[in-house]
């Protein structure tokens, strides 16, 4: 028992070269999250509150693919979404199609606390963004160079880019499979447990490149990329479509409601037996403090911490600290 | 074994005493309904095209609240969802916020189909939708002179309204608690399976009267209001918030999956422990041909027939034919 907290940003086929001028930067915003959110946690804030947190913080990091650092649609503009849901409660809240809000996740929140819907999407979301107060900004603040530059070599490759690390070498674009094209590689997420046994989850991201205007995935679909109750807390990552049809997020829940598994188990069963392999990944962490972070993709940017001290970070199989 | 197929027109508080000219033209929309999936069914269609055509039925049906006859958000305007989910393959598809296409549920295949996406909303899924060409119409279309009066009178009465079959009396509404503002009731759903096996399912709703803009309920959520697998195809109706929190549609699957329930036992215990009384109904068939419509509002328009000769036509808990 005691608090535990886990974080992605986005699993995928992220190759083990990576320069160290795209590693190293992303390797310290998972330290840098990581210790705002142990310290939250530490302080006694609630689990509710550490993921909103931790997650605002990935957002505003560019080079992960939620907030600041979004893709880009295949019309050049930006559509971020996210999702928060409580454990305890099992209230939840949820947005997609944002273009000014500059945290997401903030604005998932207060549709759960605010309104007595649980999803709202594009202009009506934006809408309530205003009536609400929350910081705006124009579109062009998410947009990065790194972006334009990858939805340009998406479009000439007349694909949905499912690597968001590097922009696509022509000639190993040539080598790979068409994408699927509903890939959200790059998404950002972080579940908590606080010392009162409350679990939370907090997802965000961008969408994927060049994706169609209006695109909807997995991240604000309460039991796909983003769920919590008495049990655990979860956050998904990876290829939309198939977290969506493998309701990621509840599937983990219902194997320990409804087969007695340990969240370990649970969600190893989910990654390794019930998933596509290349494709997924997720973070969980149970009521009694436990840890997964499981995936079947070449690596995934993940860190956690456990009350009572160990911590991890880590994008491919071994730790680097 | 042998085909089944069951449909709803919504579950909710309605009353026993729901006046003939009300209940009259539901009961036959549900009879014409049937009819027409039942004669699909002995024709050798798939059940994924069978669901399509019985709901698209639904949606021209303006005594249910999807396609024409949709209630209005609070801005007097038309936002209708649907999707469906074919249990074999499991390849779904979605759409939220559209305002001019005839047949919701009918582009939400065409998302599945001819996209790399599994999920289009507000002026992208009607972007694509002139895209390929599908039936548009003015929003008026699908606007009803009952359905500009329950918007008058849930304004006046500050709440989102949750009963659709009749406008509010203000002597009853003073009585009623304040509306949690997340119904879906009078949604629209058909899940078959055909003498191959072979599941589908599929839901359309107009989402619920004096919705905030941008308001996205259970309808279009895979594992909440709309699910189908090798086991089982689920449809769902009533309040959003409740469909969503408990993945309703996937707890159905999930038990039959994870715990071994039969589909009836999987569906009551979904409806009968785990969901808040009062709020919602689903309709479900099983591979084998298995049918359940349980619910724990007052009523749901359901009807259903399997290939044995058994059909049921109903509001309330006895059958009316």
């Amino acid at each position: 028992m005691g608090w535990a907290i886990a974080l992605h940003g986005g699993a995928g086929d992220i190759s083990v070269s990576l320069p160290a001028e795209l590693r190293l930067p992303r390797e310290a915003a998972l330290r840098h999250c990581l210790q705002i959110g142990v310290a939250a946690l530490k302080a006694g804030r609630p689990a509710l509150d550490v993921v909103e947190l931790v997650v605002r913080e990935l957002e505003n990091i560019p080079c992960f693919n939620a907030g600041r650092g979004s893709v880009l649609t295949s019309n050049g503009t930006i559509e971020m979404e996210a999702c928060i849901m409580d454990g305890k409660t099992m209230k939840c809240g949820a947005v997609s199609g944002l273009k000014t809000v500059v945290n997401a996740i903030s604005l998932a929140r207060l549709v759960m606390e605010k309104t007595p819907h649980i999803y709202l999407a594009f202009d009506g979301a934006e809408a309530f963004a205003r009536e609400q107060g929350v910081e705006t900004v124009d579109s062009n603040h998410f947009i990065t160079p790194e972006n334009i530059e990858r939805l340009k070599q998406a479009k000439e490759a007349n694909r949905v880019q499912i690597d968001y690390t590097q922009p696509i070498k022509k000639v190993v674009e040539k080598e790979k499979p068409v994408a699927n094209g509903d890939s959200h590689i790059g998404t950002v997420g972080c579940v908590a447990v606080d010392n009162q046994g409350n679990l939370a989850t907090a997802t965000s991201t961008g969408g994927l490149v060049n994706k169609m205007v209006g695109r909807i995935g997995d991240t604000p679909i309460i039991g796909a990329g983003t769920y919590a109750n008495s049990l655990c807390a979860v956050s998904a990552t990876g290829k939309g479509e198939a977290i969506i049809r493998g309701t990621v997020a509840r599937d983990v829940a219902a194997l320990m409601e409804f087969k007695g598994l340990s969240l370990k188990d649970a969600a190893s069963c989910v990654i390794e037996e019930r998933a596509p392999s290349g494709n997924v990944g997720l973070v969980a962490v149970s009521a009694s403090g436990e840890v997964a972070m499981p995936y079947n993709t070449t690596g995934m940017f993940r860190a956690c911490a456990t009350e009572d001290g160990y911590s991890e970070i880590a994008i491919w199989q071994c730790r680097i600290e």
